[in-house]
């Protein structure tokens, strides 16, 4: 039953490892020409998601192919808005588009409190299947967006360079905001622990707009539901990833959480400094650096992995990977990683 | 032949103020219905920045109606890869797009530097025109995208969520980047020369893809030709607004520059001790706050003031103001600087 490498969760909790384990977020699917040929044979993102088979198949290649230290599952965290009763569609070089949108009171009374085993089965059986296809090889990453990302596209309905819709409820609807935060919330402890129970080993938060916020309305509409979160999961360690947050690092070091993401951006002593040692950090190599050559990937990764040194570490880009970057690129920065000493 | 309201360029040149003066980022144009009444008369966008007349007439309309202290000549950060051989167009609801880009060496051997008085005549004209009918009464603020921002709409295309493309060309061809930045800077630098000739009382360097790149980075192929421009304006006083780069405002601080520009993220007192007394910080209200109503604008507004007190201010937004603030909350924000104590 125990793990055959499980260096993702010793590094997670603070435990000693004879390495520094690594895994790319967003990993699962988009680099590899094996996903694209299982892609290629379907309708769109959403079936590949929504069968739970395919999903495993897709979430096992980069374990198989580039033998990370973690899988973590193909999926994607719109499918909480859409358990909730907000459909997405996800367009081709556009990304994903709800038709309707939070706009009213009524809009978010209408929402319901999703339940996993119900709405989110597809993902909770593509974990099961995952888990016994992985046979402990390595730990498998379950994940759900923050509560503020997820309010964004709720009310946005797509992406957005200023997301002055989703920030001017946050002003003129404080309080209904905090409703429709809190049932989102709410779907979200729901649907982590679901997947806990199906087998995931760690639970990633992804707050990837978190840094359009200025700190003060960060720190009430986002971090407050980050902190529910955590608070309520239990048995499996727990990574807050709030991209652009840097403001609020101080904060994210208060958290019930064992690791916290750094996007490419975040100085790492300075990091390290403001969240003292009791805390992994994950990240943080530009993604933009796997375009280089192999011997500058390698140079820009040992770079990195010095700077971490003496501390808590999973190696990681410090954002999901570009869907153009070659495998071999890839390879070559989990082998520098694994090399490292 | 005095400014009658000088008080921005005092502020800026950390000179004893009444009061800390006050404009917007954007505010020429967007918001006003006198401005949308203009623009409803023609084929578009590119039309009202070409026109002189009209130019000058929109840049005018918030000195009149709202009562800033400053006029901001109404023009885009495009204007430059347009006169350097890449056109633009300015497409409704979805923003700028270029139909060629730049991809290889021959694309940026190809690109001219471009004369200002040559290419860019319309908005020298459009200047021109705005200091007659201002009369003395408020400085006139000229400006240009800073040169790693003008680099992404040429590589790009467009805008983008990642920039992966500009940012992959930095990663492989480096040199080349250079080339390119050198072109842009060398053309950015006479065009706000000639902007300066032209009459306007203070430039500001627009650096609104900043946040996108790593310290290392932005070091390099950012502040490097941000830095080359401050060094060759003379006779006004020069803001840089390096949007996102809160890692490098240490380096900010060394710049020939008088203001620094504060986006809504950064912390008001933090960035006080990174910069010292002695540049001007202006900023930086978040700009969702004017969708709130008038007794919120008014507290957030004298929150920020407070903040600033005892150091060097220009009293403005953290980002251009959005097209759907209604004037009368811009006014009030206005009303609330010129009345603070």
């Amino acid at each position: 039953m125990g793990l055959k490498n499980d260096l993702l969760l010793r590094a997670a909790n603070g435990q000693p490892t004879e390495r520094t384990p690594v895994w790319l977020m967003r990993q699962a699917g988009r680099i590899l020409p094996e996903y694209r040929a299982i892609r290629a044979r379907l309708s769109g993102f959403k079936e590949l998601v929504e069968t739970p088979v395919l999903a495993a198949e897709v979430t096992l290649q980069p374990v198989d192919i580039l033998d990370v230290d973690a899988a973590i599952i193909f999926s994607d965290i719109l499918v909480v808005p859409e358990a909730m009763g907000l459909p997405y569609e996800m367009i081709e070089q556009k990304g994903p588009w709800f038709e309707r949108t939070i706009k009213s009171a009524s809009d978010v009374e209408q929402l319901k409190v999703s339940s996993p085993e119900e709405d989110l089965n597809y993902v909770l059986e593509a974990i099961r299947i995952t888990k016994r296809e992985l046979n402990n090889r390595v730990p498998l990453i379950g994940f759900a967006g923050a509560p503020w990302t997820i309010f964004c596209y709720m009310v946005e309905g797509q992406g957005s360079k200023t997301f002055s819709k989703a920030r001017k409820m946050l002003v003129t609807e404080p309080e209904l905001s905090h409703r429709l935060l809190e049932k989102i919330t709410e779907s979200t402890i729901k649907y982590l622990i679901a997947q806990i129970s199906s087998g995931v080993d760690l639970v990633q938060i992804f707050d990837s707009w978190a840094g359009i916020l200025g700190p003060k309305q960060y720190s009430e509409f986002g971090m407050k539901y980050v902190k529910l979160i955590c608070d309520q999961i239990e048995n499996v360690p727990v990574t807050v990833f709030s991209k652009g947050a840097y403001y609020a690092r101080k904060e994210l070091a208060l958290l019930n959480c064992e690791t916290i993401g750094m996007d490419w951006n975040m100085d790492i002593s300075e990091t390290r400094s403001i969240v003292g040692p009791n805390k992994t950090l994950q990240g943080n190599l530009d993604p933009c650096i796997l375009y280089g050559d192999f011997a500058s990937i390698k140079l820009e990764t040992e770079e990195m992995l010095s700077r971490f040194k003496g501390g808590r570490h999973i190696a990681n880009l410090g954002h999901g990977v570009y869907a153009d970057i070659k495998p071999d690129k890839v390879k070559c920065f989990i082998d520098t990683v694994k090399e490292f000493n």
